[in-house]
């Protein structure tokens, strides 16, 4: 049988995932391939850190030349993160014709295009399913089961920490310094959360599930992208009581013909899916103009799971190579990016407001309102300190350019305080 | 662009569907593929029967030469349905070297591996992504995501028709007469239910939902297969008031070497994801060792997503064709089949049973229990017709062997009738 030699530059939890999977499993590997896949080189900074994985027969080296020069490594697996030295490192890789995989998403958002354009011409593979919802098998079945379909949106929860924060705020009551001191505690938060937290890291695997979806090349800077940071548990509360699951939620939708891209905590109906999906589990639903609403659950994140999506990469490149089919490119869908208009992109929204507790407040708001012409579906006013009324609002659905508007004319009223503005999920 | 020409044999809803997605989509097609695909001739019963899709430009024949004896069709979809002559079919349309996709699952299931070596024989693809839970691309997904991981277990709602009258029967309070008549009044199931009521058309399912998971080959004799034509409304009630949703689940487990696959009602704990999938939705539960548990979602038949499933398979087929690599398979895993012992089946039951209302009748049912070193968990005793109790049990985990011999010995028990023994999924 013939062998299929693999490189690892980085041997974190993903990497020794990688290597336990393919020994454990090289039976059925080689039964599916009809080749046996094998690790023969690992690019580690630090050769000398003890390892829990075993290295029998493997070589560790801090060399990258190592896997450079070695004609007999056909595959790469990146998995040591960043953007820089990961761009350089895999364009060398990709230009000495080596196939690479990785599930580097910080990366494949900003300079996929970039890497795919290298691979297409140099022939080979680079492949990235673990750089979305970790075990999700997402990316591939939107280029093999979704390629006939016109995808009208693709939405989800692709963050697992924001969510363990979220789902803890939500069942037990903590509030969101409480929760995400303690997923920092059981490891599911970094010790700086920033790219998690602010919605970084979900706004990165938008922008690759839009590329899939849509075709589209979106750049972070035009996405709107608000983080958990500033919900209060007080509002995921209040929303409970009105029947949502506050989550974070990435959004990505054809509206006539530009893209909505955006990533904020979303009321969504408690008896909807994605209000079930807790803790630090991801999921993603496609709606299909012909398939309508399916929806894909799994754990986000992980050694394991994120090292069965890397995998799939590694088995579907050397099916490519055993055939002699490689660099025919991972997302071969591509069309003129355009954005939607504010205009059109329409929701109801959920405001909390804090506001004097004396006659003549509600007015006010209601007359804003009628100014923008949009109207309340359902209004909650509660105590709160210092004389002063929290009112949380639900709206009929707004667009994005009245909310700004909105917000405009709240900013510009005296003593009325936008505490903060969700869309709601119908 | 090379063109690409397409023969259906059948054109029923699916392949409706098929013409539709073909046509409306075009442009992305050609964008992914870079191939033109497009259908010339349809065969069909009758060329006469009004039709509502657009035929303009295809030839609607009732000659199946039409399609074998043309060299320009390359792929032909057969939406017929039925085992025979659909098997004849497809197999002289293989080894007339035509490409082939099917929706039919009966055949799949009873004569895949026969036409699969075909196909391998003729160096021709036979692909059937649309056989299993309509617009789910759960196959595909299994062979080019779960091909490194050692799938543990298979489960799932794979009939919209069964799930759509439990569904009624537990949100309406409807009996199991009451809600099949309404689904066959609203097209959800077919004048004669035998085939999804009874479970046949889930245990076909499942035995390629197995092929895919196990490479294993199971036959339907050889299966467990309850129907939920026994179904009480009453156990359906007391269910929900224990916690549990009652639904007609598929499972094939790993079981040490063996695999135990089963079709019959199941409670479901109400917080579990399978226990949300209402009405005539589908839902597919992979456990898989890497990746833990993944669940995959959507509409279970329906012409248009049904469709999208054979249309994965007609662009998976072309890109074959363009690349010179028909012939390698759709699911090329294959092991001995083995089936797991009855004494290693474990699972708690629900039990109810139909009692005299007088002293001493517990002391019986707690007797054979321990006899067969079966324990409870949970008793609810409530007033039956005619001086008799209804009894319903939830019992520890037992197997499968220990169920067998609590049969028998309840049978040989004067006067006490056990009503219902469904597994309950921890």
């Amino acid at each position: 049988m013939e062998d299929i030699k693999i490189g690892l530059v980085g041997l974190g939890t993903v990497g020794s995932g990688v290597l336990q999977m393919l020994t454990s499993n090289q039976d059925k590997i080689a039964n599916i391939t009809g080749r046996s896949l094998t690790v023969k080189t690992i690019v580690v900074h630090n050769i000398d850190k003890p390892r829990t994985v075993d290295l029998t027969g493997i070589q560790l080296t801090s060399d990258l030349n190592a896997i450079m020069d070695d004609p007999e490594i056909q595959i790469v697996v990146e998995v040591m993160g960043g953007i820089h030295p990961a761009k350089e490192i895999i364009t060398q890789l990709l230009q000495a014709g080596k196939h690479v995989v990785t599930a580097n998403k910080d990366l494949i958002a900003n300079a996929g295009e970039e890497l795919a354009t290298t691979a297409r011409d140099t022939h080979t593979d680079l492949m990235y399913e673990a750089s979305v919802a970790g075990g999700i098998p997402i990316l591939r079945t939107i280029v093999n089961s979704f390629a006939a379909d016109h995808i009208l949106e693709v939405k989800g929860i692709v963050n697992g920490t924001t969510n363990y924060i979220l789902t803890q705020m939500q069942q037990h009551g903590r509030s969101y310094e409480e929760a995400l001191q303690q997923a920092q505690k059981l490891g599911f938060a970094e010790a700086d959360p920033t790219n998690d937290v602010a919605g970084i890291d979900a706004a990165y695997k938008m922008i690759i599930l839009s590329q899939f979806a849509f075709g589209t090349q979106l750049s972070l800077d035009k996405m709107a992208v608000t983080g958990i940071d500033n919900v209060q548990l007080d509002d995921v509360t209040q929303a409970a009581e009105l029947g949502y699951t506050v989550k974070l939620l990435g959004v990505a939708k054809r509206i006539d013909d530009g893209v909505f891209a955006e990533v904020a905590p979303v009321l969504v109906p408690s008896d909807h899916p994605l209000a079930t999906i807790n803790n630090e589990n991801n999921a993603v639903m496609v709606t299909g103009q012909a398939v309508g609403e399916t929806l894909f659950y799994g754990p986000g994140a992980g050694g394991l799971p994120t090292a069965n999506s890397v995998l799939s990469d590694i088995i579907s490149e050397s099916k490519n190579i055993a055939l002699g089919t490689t660099g025919n490119g991972f997302n071969n869908y591509q069309t003129q990016t355009q954005y939607a208009d504010p205009a059109d992109i329409l929701y109801p929204y959920y405001l909390s407001l804090s506001m004097p507790d004396i006659p003549g407040q509600m007015l006010k708001l209601t007359q804003i309102m009628t100014n923008i012409g949009a109207s309340f579906k359902q209004i909650v006013q509660t105590d709160g300190p210092e004389q002063r009324a929290k009112v949380m609002v639900i709206t009929h659905a707004m667009s994005k350019a009245q909310l700004a508007e909105l917000k405009i004319q709240l900013a510009a009223t005296d003593d009325v305080t936008l505490l903060a503005a969700y869309k709601v999920l119908d």
